[in-house]
């Protein structure tokens, strides 16, 4: 099977044989051969990419809420409302590994024919990376776009209490022989994950991360636990935290009220463990695709040109102090696929 | 006239005399009256929205750029590619406040017809507040995007000098008793306007705005004056100042590449004392425009209702200690309208 194991009781999977693996557990819950290996190549992607807590690690939750029947495994997705360039799809509460894929092919198609193709979906669920979506389009020599938005965790600026989740966008342009420009980002100030580990580790994480149950500004990653929410992109009003919250807000409405789903603190948990919200206001969660042919602005390779002189240009800026200068978008990514030979795991 | 006086030697000037003034200030340059009166529209609606900065107070500098024969005031805006919802215009190097509107209309009109319309522009210059063109959306029921690339003033994360624009990003979205979401925001930590405040009043700024020449962190605000560059929203790694970099990339990258204006540094400067760029990779500078109907999603008074469902819940979310609790993104300009009688000039 290939698989091999470091010092430091970490198995080593060849990416081929969780992504078989994934496509199993899949199907054994009742997703149909065609769907359990689209799914599964969305977490196998998040692996390569280095974005580990959205790969694989991913499958078990995956598999309760298919067995729970939470998700369901069969949806029949359809678009509900169309116009030459854009639609509204709902998913049928499907898995959003499957729904995301298909309403951005839609979004791709429509690009195709009319120059750009926009889709807000409702009824479905967790979709993965969002930079997986951007990235498909990047295979038809498309721009991508994708927002989804998650269960609360993010207060508003001025809010004591979590409203909104960490609400993803991402967004992807083609080099020509740079590799492409990919921005894949969460609207708060960090990603839950980093939290995450500072838990584990019991470190205190920077302010303007995290605020208490009461509001208060925090270090102590235990407040998050006990009632607390992440502050948006900013974190504080001098900083640009309104920034951060009106990002959030309109990846919210894109996907939520455009769509028909479940907006701000409304939106269905992930997990299990996780509270549903007493209120529903729409179909499960919501994303958000778009793409646009870039034939119908410029020359496709006038544009991948000036595109590579781009990454020449802001990879020559004079360095800060300390740094070997600025990075690309998708850079820290690319160098996790470049290192990696298969997706590590570590012994329990 | 009906222009008033207060005890601090302010003068509260009428819109309409404004409006007035600016249209025969145009004029006086060449520009046609609808041309000078449109112009005239987009100055005086950030007055109106107490964006003063971006107001007739620039009236001066378009003069003089119109004097000195940097913008041209007579332009032939055309299409120069197109596909059904997508375009490419070339503004013939005129008033961003006339190329801007009628990019943003044919934006709008692609959106009626195809569900969705997106329009890059070059060979264009300043184009007043961001926010004016999904405003303009509204009155049309669409949701409206706009972007614009500006002369560089922000540093990428990790670099240490200026590399891009303020580069905003504006959407609005219409609600149905409520007033309408508009975000309108500087992809950097803070409004450059901010540090000229600071500059005025020799007060130190907070750490995370700016750099100085060499890259280091600093609090006083003549570092920025002399040589020094703007953090982007985020200021640093720890806080998202990565994220900020890639959404200015983005504006810059669909503003600019995608229409062949002049991206990144190579930005022309709107103001004259500003130095030119040694190097042209485009012509002008670039705007994004996007219109999005919202009937080729769902029904247009359900979204409408959803919003105003969605600005109440937001509202009542529990206030952060010391706030008054969260305000709907567009909150602070309308408290702004409500209060304005007439546009004040401090007398000199």
């Amino acid at each position: 099977m290939g698989v091999t194991t470091d010092q430091k009781d970490t198995f080593l999977f060849p990416g081929a044989y969780l992504r078989n693996f994934s496509t199993q557990v899949f199907m054994h819950s009742g997703v149909s051969k065609a769907d359990a290996e689209q799914a599964a190549d969305v977490l196998a992607r998040s692996d390569l990419r280095g974005i580990d807590s959205h790969g694989v690690a991913r499958l078990h939750t995956y598999f309760e809420m298919l067995e729970l029947g939470r998700i369901n495994a069969k949806p029949k997705i359809k678009i509900i409302r169309e116009k030459a360039s854009v639609a509204a799809v709902d998913g049928d509460n499907g898995l959003g590994l499957v729904v995301g894929p298909k309403a951005n092919e839609i979004a791709m198609d429509k690009a195709e024919k009319y120059g750009s193709g926009w889709v807000s979906v409702c009824n479905t669920n967790h979709f993965g990376i969002a930079g997986y979506y951007p990235l498909k389009a990047l295979e038809r020599d498309l721009i991508g776009w994708a927002m989804t938005n998650s269960t609360k965790l993010v207060a508003p600026l001025w809010g004591a209490e979590r409203m909104l989740g960490t609400n993803p966008i991402a967004i992807a342009f083609p080099g020509d022989k740079e590799p492409p420009i990919v921005i894949d980002m969460a609207t708060s100030a960090v990603a839950y994950g980093k939290i995450e580990i500072a838990l584990r580790k019991t470190e205190p994480v920077p302010k303007g991360w995290i605020i208490d149950k009461d509001g208060h500004d925090t270090t102590n990653p235990q407040d998050m636990i006990a009632g607390g929410a992440q502050l948006p992109l900013g974190s504080e009003r001098e900083m640009g935290g309104h920034k951060g919250y009106g990002l959030a807000s309109m990846v919210d409405i894109l996907c939520c009220v455009l769509s028909g789903a479940n907006w701000g603190p409304f939106a269905p948990p992930f997990a299990l463990r996780q509270e549903i919200p007493a209120r529903s206001v729409g179909k499960g969660i919501g994303h958000f695709f778009g793409a646009l042919q870039i034939d119908g602005f410029i020359d496709k390779d006038e544009f991948k040109k000036q595109i590579d002189e781009w990454i020449q240009v802001f990879r020559n800026t004079k360095p800060a102090p300390g740094t070997h200068g600025p990075l690309i978008p998708g850079d820290p990514e690319l160098l996790d696929i470049s290192r990696k030979t298969g997706i590590a795991f570590e012994a329990k």
